[in-house]
């Protein structure tokens, strides 16, 4: 337990506001290197701080095992949300009160990358490959975060066979969740053009407001799907509506709107996008999709099983395979090989006071070993 | 021709962006004084430039007829539209080129109050009470201006029985158009509160845009009425959207909506206020309605034609009795007399290079004579 704790507490002393770069890297590196592990980091953006090519630092680090042996991966993020305020301690100098190891990353999810680098400290050499795919940039745009590292693995043959998340996916126990897939996410920004006037005189003009309206309740009266038996139905929320017509008397010259879709994998984002534009279209106005991520499942099986018997054996727990909240990067990784998220405890996660049980620090490491080995063996 | 023309200039020359007090007033009086007019003016509002509460002049004139006698009243305003941009000339330094006096309040309305002092002139002091109601906020807020003069004039008993507002009613041609009536106006503010959430836990959250696109696909569904012998139909525009989040993975708290209705004689600002709130109640929201006038109907017949006949004789139009447009001061003056509005050619009104043709002045200044003569008559 004490080695756990001791690494958590490194990682998250180094303060990683996403985009990461820099310092965190350099612990992560300092505990990989003397484990058998060839570190390889680089940076990607070149845009100011604060813009969306802000410089984000990527970490991939691979141990190698036999010639034929099979190759597992852990990912995850250094970065972390921004502090806020309310803490009791500070967000960067993580401090043990009582049960509970505070400090900005303890769960979201510097703590469970140090339960990664513990875990494999007692998986043998020789059982087989082991690889580290760590990203600065998950809670941002993630613009050049996981995917880079996927096209770097890609350029280099690393291909892993199983990869496991480490979001903090407990609800409220260690072990009562894993996240065996994840819905898709789109936003689409509406807009419908009209012509301005006086409301005295609406017959030289033309209102493109009814026509949104019309739209909106077409598009919120659609029932996607029924859900299936692994996802929830999916789901539009209106997210925005702007006009911004400030004079009473005027006919406004434009009319837009905001709609985010959470979708299984009945959909993609390209047939929701269609969908929807072919709606727009059919009231007068035009759709705008942008895509956050496609759904991903890795339908329960011998991966999912792995994970159940190790948090059986550590919590006495049966993880619930669920599919449910926002993304994660293992829509991304999806691309690669099988993934499945297990972690931390998510109740104190983006919020002040973020906080880990130090037992389930040591918990979620042996977890995390029995995981490694039996997917490699 | 040379007097009216005269009388406008002088009028134009002062600066009287609404709300006006002052030097166009003293300008006015000036004129009216010579002619046996008795002038009272006042001033209502303390607040600052700029501001709802700010100052407004208005100006009551009589010159009293033979006990008995009938009781025609002139009414207009001596404030203006800002000026904008786009001028050939100065928009005080009143300017005649060619057949045109152009400036601001040319035609809307300083040339049809010139028209009507000319007028006077030709109405010989016995043949019955004439007044002027003359006010200084016709263009804003109209708080303090027509309102405040009819108190006065309820206050001293000066109660006219018929009255004119000098409105650039002309369309194409001096004399094509008279309005016997306007629609009345009803501006309300809709809002529909849920609860904030996260758009991937829609079940945690309660989101106020579909219960607003409900209620505006409803209300703009509604058919108010069909028009009448003397009204188009009624008419209502969504005037406005607003809910102003920025964040694409947040169902917002609050969605807000602006309608404006334009509505005939059979309603009022009160019935359909009930209506739509009763429409917003059943879908979750609440309704907030500014009335900023009623409608009113002086129905064809003795005045109208009184008008008619002068238009007739000076120009050889037989003027369209018309109820539509936006809202005039007739509003008010509806709740002491028969009121109709009759005046100059609309076409530049609140534009750039606003102009009268100098024929024009002479040819409204005949009709007006002619229509005060046949009204105390």
């Amino acid at each position: 337990m004490t080695e756990v704790l001791e690494l958590a507490k490194r990682l998250m002393a180094a303060e990683s506001v996403t985009p990461a770069t820099g310092s965190v890297f350099d612990r992560l590196e300092a505990m990989l290197d003397p484990l058998g592990f060839s570190v390889h980091r680089f940076t990607r953006g070149d845009g100011e701080p604060g813009s969306p090519e802000a410089p984000v630092e990527n970490l991939f680090a691979i141990r190698r095992g036999p010639e034929g042996s099979k190759h597992f991966a852990f990912a995850g993020h250094l970065d972390v949300v921004p502090p806020g305020g309310g803490w009791h301690s500070e967000a960067f100098e993580p401090e043990v009160r009582g049960e509970l190891l505070y400090g900005r990353g303890a769960v979201d999810m510097k703590g469970a990358i140090a339960c990664m680098v513990d875990a494999v400290t007692h998986v043998p050499a020789d059982a087989g490959t082991i690889s580290f795919i760590i990203t600065g940039d998950e809670e941002g745009p993630a613009l050049h975060g996981t995917r880079a590292l996927i096209d770097y693995m890609g350029e280099h043959g690393h291909q892993p066979d199983l990869c496991l998340v480490g979001e903090p996916t407990s609800v409220n126990r260690l072990g009562d969740m894993m996240k065996i897939g994840r819905r898709g996410s789109v936003n689409i920004w509406l807009e419908v053009e009209g012509t301005q006037g006086h409301v005295a005189y609406p017959h030289l003009a033309d209102n493109p407001i009814p026509k949104l309206v019309a739209m909106l309740a077409e598009l919120d009266a659609l029932v996607l799907d029924e859900g299936n038996d692994w996802f929830q139905a999916s789901n539009l929320e209106i997210t925005d509506l702007e006009v911004g017509n400030m004079a009473h008397n005027v006919i406004p010259a434009k009319a837009e709107a905001r709609i985010s879709i959470r979708f299984n994998d009945e959909h993609s984002g390209a047939s929701l996008s269609e969908l929807v534009g072919s709606i727009a279209e059919k009231h007068g106005g035009v759709a705008k999709p942008i895509i956050s991520g496609e759904p991903f499942l890795t339908p329960p099986g011998e991966f999912s099983d792995v994970i159940a018997r190790a948090v059986k054996a550590e919590t006495g727990i049966d993880p619930e395979p669920s599919t449910t909240g926002g993304t994660s990067d293992a829509r991304f990784l999806r691309a690669v090989c099988p993934v499945i998220e297990f972690g931390l405890v998510n109740a104190t996660m983006h919020k002040s006071n973020e906080a880990v049980a130090i037992e389930d620090l040591s918990t979620l490491s042996r977890i995390y070993t029995a995981i490694a080995k039996d997917a490699l063996g």
